[in-house]
C-alpha cells in the first residue's frame, strides 16, 4: 500500500511537472514572446501536452489508481492520502476520455490563435479572429463530445472549472441573481450619479505599478516565490507553489484596470501560495476550483479593495503618487468614484453590481455556441444584440466586444460563470469570516491584512483542491453556493453610496 | 525509405520540441524566475531531461536509424537528408551511452548549482558554491567514463561542443598560439600605454542598451524572432529558429560588457535565425559546433566591433547618447582605448591579444578538475596561482576569479576551450571572406552589414549543423582550424595601435 502510494506521487510528479512546464511555455508566449515564435510555439505546446495527456492517461496510471482506489475504502476519506488518490482518479478518468490526438490539436490551435486574437483585439477585426473562434468552438463540441452521455452538452466543459456543478445548476442560481441585480441597478439609476471623472486623468503607468506593489505586498504576496509582469491580458499562473506569478496591464488614462486588477491577481497568488507545501507537485497543489479561486481574486480587488476602510488607510499615498490628478479629490469622492455603478462594454472594469449581468451574456452565447443555436460567425453581431438586452448600451466596436476577453482564445469555455460564483462564494465566506474576525475593518484600516489572510489560509488556502468546491463552502459556511450574502452586501454598499 | 524518413522526422520533431521547452525553462530561470523557485524548477528541469534523454535513446528511434542509415547507402552522402541521419545517428549514439538517472540527477543538480552560484559570486563566498562545484566534477568524470575507452578523460566532454575534436589537438593548437601570443603582450608592455580611463566613467544603463540595440538592429537582428533581457550572466538561447533570445548585463561604471557584449550575443542570434527554415526542429537547426558559433559572435564582437571601420560610422551616435563623458575624446583615442591591451581579471571583458590566456588557463583547470589532479575544493586557490603564471596578477578575490563565469555551476565543462577556438576561425573566416567581399571595410563605415551578413549566411549559418566543423571550415577555408591567420589578424592590429 505505502509503496503503491510512492509509485503514485512519483507518476503524478511527473504530470505535474510537465504540466509546470506547459505554463512556463503560456506564460512566456503572453508575457515575453516575439511573434514570429508563435507557431513553433505552438509545436512545442501540443508535444508538452500530448506527452502529458499520455501520462496522464497510462495504463500504469490507471491500473495504480484501480488498486490504490480499492485499499483506500479502509482508510481515513479525508486524510490527505485517501484524497490524493480520489482527486487523482477523478482527473484519470476525464483524462482517459479525450483523444491524444484532440489534445494536440487543441494546444497547436490555441497557440496560435492568442496571437492572432492579441493582433485582431488591437486592430478591432473579428474576421481575423473569426476562423480560430469557429475551430475552437467545433474543438469544444468534440471535446464534450467525449463526455457522452450528459444532460447538457456545457455540462462537461463546467465541470472542468466547476468539479461537480451543472449547467441547471449555474442557470437557476443566476436566473434569481438576474432579477435582483437589474432591480437594483434599476433603483441606482434613480438617483443623482456619483462623479469618477478623475479616474480617467492620465495616471502614469510607474506609478500605477507601484502603488499595485505596495499594497500587495502588505496584502502579503510573496516576491521570493512570484513576480509581476506586463500581458495584454491580466492573469495569474503557478508552476508550483514556490513561483506563483501575476500580471497586470496599464491603461495610462484610466486608473482602475492596473490597481484593481494588481489586487485581483494577487488574491488568485495568494491562494496558491498559501497551499500547504506537503501537496506540493500533486493534482492537490491547486484551486479547488475556478469559483473558489475567484472567492479569493474578488474578495482581495472588492470586498477590500473597494472598501471604505481600505482607502482610509491608503488613499494617501495614493495622492502622494499623483499629487496632480487627486490632490483636490477627497477620500470619499474618490470612494464613490471608484464604485460607481453604470452599464459599461468591459467585463474586467466593471463594477460591482453589474459585474454579473457580462458573465450572464457570456454564459448564454457559450451556451449558444455549444448547443449550435449560435454560429461562431455571428459571434460578435450577437455579442451587441445581448449586450443591449443585458446592460442597455450596443458596443461601439469589436475590441470592446466580443474580442474584449482572451478565454476563447485559448479555448477557455465554460470558465465564465465561475466569475459570477467567486463572487456569490466571496461573499458566503466573508461573512463567515467577519464572525470569527469582527474588528476586521479596523484591521484593513491600519493596513494590517495578518489576521484576514490567516483566516482564509487556515480555512480555504492550506487545502487546495483536497476539498470539491461545494464541499468546502459546506464545510465553512454550513450552507451551499448560493446568491443571498452577495445582494446582502451589495444592498448594504450601494444602498449607502447612493442613498438608497 | 520515405516513410522511414517521416517517422524519423516526428521522433526529432519531438525531441526538439521538449528540449525547446527546456531552454525555456532554463531562460526563464536566468531572466525572470523568483528565488525561491530554484527547488521546484530543478525537478521540472530534471524531468523534462529524462524525457528528452528516454526519447533519445528509445528502441524505437535506435532501429529507425540503424535501418534508415543502411538505406542512406545508397544516397547523395551531401543531401540533406542523409546528412540529417549521419547527424541524429551520432547524437543517438553518444546519448544511448548515458544513463537516464544521471541526465535527471545533472539536470537536477545544475538548476540549484546555478541560483546558488549567482548567490556566492554575489556574496563573493566560494565555499557556497564549492559543494555544487565538487558535485557537478563528480557528475563530469562519471559523464566521461560512459564513454570509456577513451584516450583522455577530457575528450568525451569536449566531444559535445566540437564534434571530432581531441583533446591532444586542442593542446597542440593552444601550445604554439600560447607562445606567439605571450611574445606579442611582451612586446606591447614595452611600448607606452593607451588611455582608456573614459570607459570607466559612469553610463547610464539604459543609454548603453539602446545603443546596443541600435547597432545589431544594423547588423541585422531580427526582433520579430527575437528578444533581448538582462541576466547576470549573458547568452544566447534559441527556442526553435523563430525564437532566438540574447540576454546583457549592465556595468554602470563600465562601458564595455555591455555594448560588446551585445555584439557578441547578436552574432550567436544571428548564426542562429540564419539557419534555413527547412531544417526547424530537427538537429540540424544548431550551430555546426561552439567553435563555429564562437567564430560568429567574436567576428561582430572584435573583427566588425572593435574595428576602426566600425567605430568611424558609430562613434558620434554614441557620444551623442553620452555626450559628457565623450564629447571631448576623440575618435582615434576612443578606439584605441577600447583595444587597450592589458592583462586583467574578467574574461569577458578581456581584449583580443590576452584573451585566449584566459581560456588556456580555464582548460588547464578543467582537465585536472577531470583527471583528478586539482580538487573541485582547491579550485579558487589554484585559480589564483595559475592566474598569476599565465597573466601575472592575482585576483583579489574569487568572485572576480574562480566565480566569474556561469558554466561551470551550469556544469559545462569542454566548452571554454571553444571560445579561444572560435577566435581562430573567425580570422580564418574573415580573411576568406574578404577575398569575396574585398570594399568589406567602406561597408562597414557605412554601416552598411548587407553583404557581410549575405556571405556568412550563405557559407556558414544556412548549413546549421549539416557538417562537422572542421569539415565546414575546410568546406570555406581550405584549411584546418589553425591559429596562423589569427596570429596574422592580432600583429597587423596592435601592431599598428602599439607602433610596434
Amino acid at each position: 500500500m505505502k509503496e503503491k502510494l510512492e509509485q503514485l506521487k512519483v507518476l503524478l510528479h511527473e504530470i505535474h511537472d510537465l504540466s509546470a512546464a506547459n505554463a512556463v511555455l503560456e506564460w512566456d508566449q503572453q508575457v515575453n514572446m516575439p511573434r514570429g515564435a508563435a507557431e513553433d510555439r505552438g509545436e512545442q505546446s501540443a508535444t508538452l501536452s500530448r506527452i502529458v495527456h499520455d501520462k496522464s492517461t497510462s495504463d500504469e496510471l490507471g491500473k495504480l489508481l484501480n488498486e490504490l482506489t480499492e485499499t483506500a475504502q479502509n482508510m481515513d476519506p479525508d486524510s490527505d492520502d485517501a484524497r490524493l488518490i480520489k482527486v487523482a482518479r477523478r482527473k484519470y478518468d476525464k483524462n482517459a476520455k479525450v483523444s491524444g490526438d484532440w489534445v494536440a490539436a487543441y494546444a497547436k490551435e490555441t497557440a496560435v490563435a492568442q496571437s492572432t486574437w492579441e493582433q485582431a483585439r488591437a486592430k478591432d477585426d473579428f474576421e481575423l479572429f473569426r476562423p480560430y473562434l469557429e475551430r475552437l468552438v467545433e474543438l469544444r463540441r468534440q471535446y464534450a463530445d467525449f463526455f457522452k452521455p450528459y444532460t447538457h452538452i456545457y455540462d462537461p466543459l463546467l465541470d472542468d472549472f466547476e468539479p461537480g456543478m451543472k449547467t441547471a445548476d449555474v442557470q437557476e442560481i443566476f436566473t434569481a441573481l438576474k432579477k435582483e441585480q437589474v432591480e437594483l441597478i434599476q433603483q441606482i439609476s434613480q438617483r443623482p450619479q456619483v462623479d469618477n471623472s478623475f479616474l480617467f486623468l492620465n495616471y502614469d503607468g510607474e506609478g500605477q505599478i507601484a502603488f499595485g506593489k505596495k499594497v500587495i505586498t502588505d496584502f502579503g504576496y510573496d516576491w521570493n516565490r512570484g513576480r509581476q509582469d506586463i500581458s495584454v491580458h491580466p492573469f495569474t499562473t503557478s508552476f508550483e507553489l514556490n513561483d506563483v506569478r501575476i500580471t497586470t496591464k496599464i491603461v495610462p488614462n484610466f486608473l482602475n484596470p492596473c490597481i484593481f486588477g494588481t489586487f485581483h491577481e494577487c488574491g488568485h497568488a495568494l491562494y496558491e501560495q498559501g497551499i500547504a507545501k506537503k501537496y506540493n507537485r500533486t493534482p492537490i497543489a491547486d484551486g479547488a476550483s475556478m469559483a473558489i479561486h475567484e472567492s479569493q481574486s474578488r474578495m482581495w480587488e472588492n470586498l477590500v479593495g473597494r472598501s471604505a476602510a481600505f482607502w482610509k488607510r491608503y488613499y494617501k499615498d495614493l495622492q502622494q503618487i499623483f499629487p496632480s490628478q487627486l490632490g483636490n479629490v477627497n477620500g470619499e469622492t474618490f470612494y464613490k468614484g471608484i464604485n460607481k455603478v453604470e452599464p459599461s462594454l468591459i467585463r474586467i472594469e466593471a463594477d460591482e453590481a453589474t459585474y454579473n449581468l457580462h458573465i450572464m451574456l457570456r454564459l448564454e452565447m457559450e451556451i449558444g455556441l455549444m448547443e449550435g443555436t449560435i454560429k461562431a460567425k455571428d459571434a460578435a453581431e450577437v455579442w451587441k444584440e445581448k449586450f443591449k438586452a443585458y446592460l442597455g448600451i450596443v458596443p461601439p466596436n469589436n475590441k470592446e466586444g466580443v474580442l474584449q476577453d482572451v478565454h476563447w482564445s485559448s479555448g477557455l469555455f465554460g470558465y465564465f460563470p465561475t466569475y459570477a460564483l467567486g463572487n456569490l462564494v466571496s461573499s458566503q465566506l466573508w461573512e463567515r469570516m467577519t464572525m470569527d474576525n469582527p474588528n476586521v475593518e479596523s484591521q484593513i484600516e491600519k493596513g494590517d491584512f495578518t489576521k484576514l489572510l490567516g483566516w482564509y489560509r487556515e480555512h480555504i488556502h492550506q487545502y487546495g483542491a483536497k476539498y470539491e468546491p461545494q464541499e468546502l463552502v459546506q464545510k465553512v459556511t454550513g450552507e451551499k453556493i448560493n446568491a443571498a450574502p452577495f445582494m446582502r452586501y451589495l444592498k448594504s454598499k450601494f444602498g449607502a453610496i447612493y442613498g438608497l
